[in-house]
């Protein structure tokens, strides 16, 4: 064997063995050379064997950097719900994930859709926090205005206009946090018993705003590339009377995809023809790993029948409890709905944000967090890969920092977790998402903070339980 | 006339023109001396006098202060609503009242419910916040535990063993202000078309959380000094399926009053006899005149069935939403409520105020705020009765900073209110705490603030335009 040859062995070994991860940067030619003892040209040769096998690529004036194997993933199935409408359970297992308190928590949160708040570029937030609270004046302790801080406002209409959505301050409302914008929007559309269409798997808070209004879900076939079943909607609208469809379409939690433009524009026509509301979960969106950012449905709605719904939680942070929603036509009622359920939203993180965003931070913080995000995605799929059973559907996020697993086999997945909290880990359980507890077999995982060692030493854990699990199934 | 009564009167009349206000201190026997040429004895018989006639009273080694006028001033009259269920109206009022920016006001508002927010011993909290902000880690911007911060809710238990109650942390949930707390209660309790009895007059908040959930207010007779009649409300009870009491026991707003102990505990027992919740707001109840402060219902509930809210938007800021409710055995109810509506309340706020409480700000604050309060109604109760017509009724407040008046006459409010923004000034009209528009003859102001001139000024043109248009009424 030649020597470079033996040399991009050596150097696809470690690869192999996670010394060098996806994205890192592997040592330059020069330090190579050094380390190993050869000549420049025989650790040139070596790195471009490497890139001829696809483990690593060549940045111009940077180096070379290791890429996202090429083993095919297995993407999870589409899935089929039960096409009924039903009465969302899970509660519990829900609260079991957000009553903990995070700062006190021993355990590793692996699942939680908490973005990274040790990003450096969010330290300007916290420092115009603290200006804002020594100095403002009496009005920043006072009441807001009902629908927000202009400031604010306008800024988010800024922002919108990167979805594609032309709106006027007038149409925005501030809310505290995505979840109060998603509540209001649909207790605004519906009344108890009432049906509302979902993606599914769904996001677990929407599920529950269902459930304690007494709704009922119809959780529709969706496509983990593409999302909700058009198909399988137009069919479910011509049978039940739908109140409300409720989608996260960009970005989706918690399977990551985004569904195409046009998909996108045939569904608020759907809408249309059957005179429905839509509320649209946006939360993730402006973390897109694609640039522009993807369109809303709400880009799309020439009627006012789309609720835009979204928050700065996923984006900058979400203790400040920033969100908002675009309502649309339903704007009087959902102002309405708002105060009765919090009055006003606090009056000095809505003037933070809109300075960080007013000078420019934001964007330069989606910047960092796309990229951090993208490379964060390809280890962590990286390592499902090494460390979980064959068969394992892994989703492709197309933004965000959640990735999506479907286990190949029964594996319950709130037993693994009882299992995982005794050894100080958390996962979250698919069956959050779903409203009569599919998805079972499913998991979801945060990429979102540090990748560090820790983190792969838990996931290889999860693995191995994940296997041990499913050696027991098989019968004897 | 002796030269001891001469003087004696021309205090009077500087007193009768309010060149020194109720609550204020005399000149010094030296200082009246040296102004008018008159020896010490003279001056002191003087003091005698006016003592005497009820004027000013002496406080010793401090000096001589005006008294509150002795003109007995006339009550509102109990209330007789309708007595049956009626759909909430009024959202267009209290619409306008909320929807303003309170710091791009250029009204001056004389009947809003914020507390005093330039108070000096509110200073440790806007040091502790712009701290906190800057020296935070991570877990100060993250998801909060669902019940809110264990600190505050600590503090929260030991403040609740001042009103007769004991709680333990568990039982308390960390809300969004006091309106989330009540809305959350609310809608724990009921389903569309239930029936809820209130007092009434009732805060406005809460009765279009009635309208936005579509229940039926059934308003109870209520007397300003007592509260709620639990006579009526015991009929009520026999006559109606009502699923929830909605009162405002301690310093109830708008009314002012604290129902005697007595009856609070007979209208828990009437609660258990019907076996009905209540909901207690509590909001101003730490701003009672009185030592100790008055117990709420809650400290006479032995079975759980009383849901205490409150907030610290009154006693503090209202600007960092920070509420809580003892929701008793509702808990489990409430807790997925409050998941469903906003989440996890806002991190920071919590831990702000919990600092404050816990290093012994808050009980000296309100010592400030209750010495100030209770000042200040005098002084605009001796405003009323100087600028307004007489027959004008006026609650008399055990605590908080709100006074109502009853205008002895068919004078509309609303229309008073649009004539008078229309000159720079905001009353709250009366018939916003009511389901079908009662009490337009009524209306509330607020004495929190400096009782600046600009406030008696207006307060003067109120009273002019209040008597201008009873002038219209009587037929030519």
């Amino acid at each position: 064997m030649k020597r470079y040859d033996q040399v991009a062995q050596a150097l696809a070994q470690r690869i192999e063995q996670g010394q060098y991860r996806v994205g890192d940067r592997l040592p330059s030619v020069r330090a190579l050379c050094r380390e190993l003892g050869v000549s420049v040209s025989t650790a040139q040769e070596a790195y471009r064997r490497l890139e001829a096998s696809g483990l690593a690529e060549a940045r111009p004036r940077s180096g070379y950097y290791v890429l996202p194997r090429p083993t095919p993933s297995v993407l999870p199935k589409v899935s089929r719900p039960a096409q009924r409408p039903l009465d969302v359970s899970q509660w519990d297992q829900v609260l079991e994930l957000v009553a903990r308190a995070p700062e006190e928590d021993r355990l590793l949160m692996l699942g939680r859709g908490i973005p990274d708040l040790a990003a450096a570029s969010l330290r300007p937030l916290q420092s115009q926090l603290a200006t804002l609270h020594r100095h403002v004046a009496a009005h920043g302790l006072n009441y807001d205005s009902l629908p927000g801080s202009l400031e604010l406002r306008r800024q988010i209409v800024r922002l919108a206009d990167k979805s594609g959505c032309l709106l006027h301050p007038d149409d925005v409302l501030i809310t505290t946090g995505c979840q109060e914008a998603l509540s209001l929007a649909l207790r605004t559309l519906t009344e108890p018993g009432d049906v509302v269409a979902v993606d599914s798997p769904s996001f677990y808070g929407t599920m529950q705003i269902l459930k304690a209004h007494k709704l009922k879900a119809l959780e529709i076939p969706t496509d983990p590339r593409t999302g909700i079943s058009l198909e399988a909607l137009e069919l479910a609208l011509e049978q039940w009377p739908i109140k409300a469809i409720q989608v996260t379409p960009t970005c989706n939690n918690p399977l990551g995809y985004t569904m195409p433009e046009a998909r996108k524009q045939a569904l608020v026509a759907l809408a249309q023809r059957f005179d429905v509301a839509i509320v649209e979960d946006d939360i993730y969106g402006d973390l897109a790993f694609d640039t522009p950012r993807p369109r809303t449905l709400k880009s799309f709605d020439d009627d006012g029948r789309v609720l835009l719904c979204s928050a700065f939680s996923k984006t900058l942070v979400p203790g400040l409890r920033v969100g908002w929603m675009a309502p649309g036509r339903y704007r009087d009622q959902a102002l309405h709905m708002k105060y009765v359920s919090t009055g006003a939203s606090a009056t000095l993180p809505q003037l933070a944000v809109a300075e960080f965003v007013q000078h420019g931070h934001y964007e330069r913080h989606l910047r960092e967090m796309v990229r951090q995000y993208r490379r964060h995605r390809d280890i962590m799929i990286d390592w499902v890969l090494r460390y979980f059973p064959p068969g394992t559907g892994v989703s492709y996020p197309q933004g965000g920092f959640l990735l999506w697993l479907e286990l190949p086999g029964a594996v319950d997945c709130v037993r693994l977790n009882e299992q995982l909290m005794g050894e100080g880990l958390h996962i979250t359980p698919g069956s959050l998402f779903s409203a009569s507890g599919k998805f079972r077999h499913c998991l979801r995982l945060n990429y979102a903070a540090a990748m560090t060692p820790a983190v792969e030493a838990g996931l290889r854990h999860v693995g191995e339980a994940v296997a041990a699990l499913l050696e027991q199934e098989v019968p004897a």
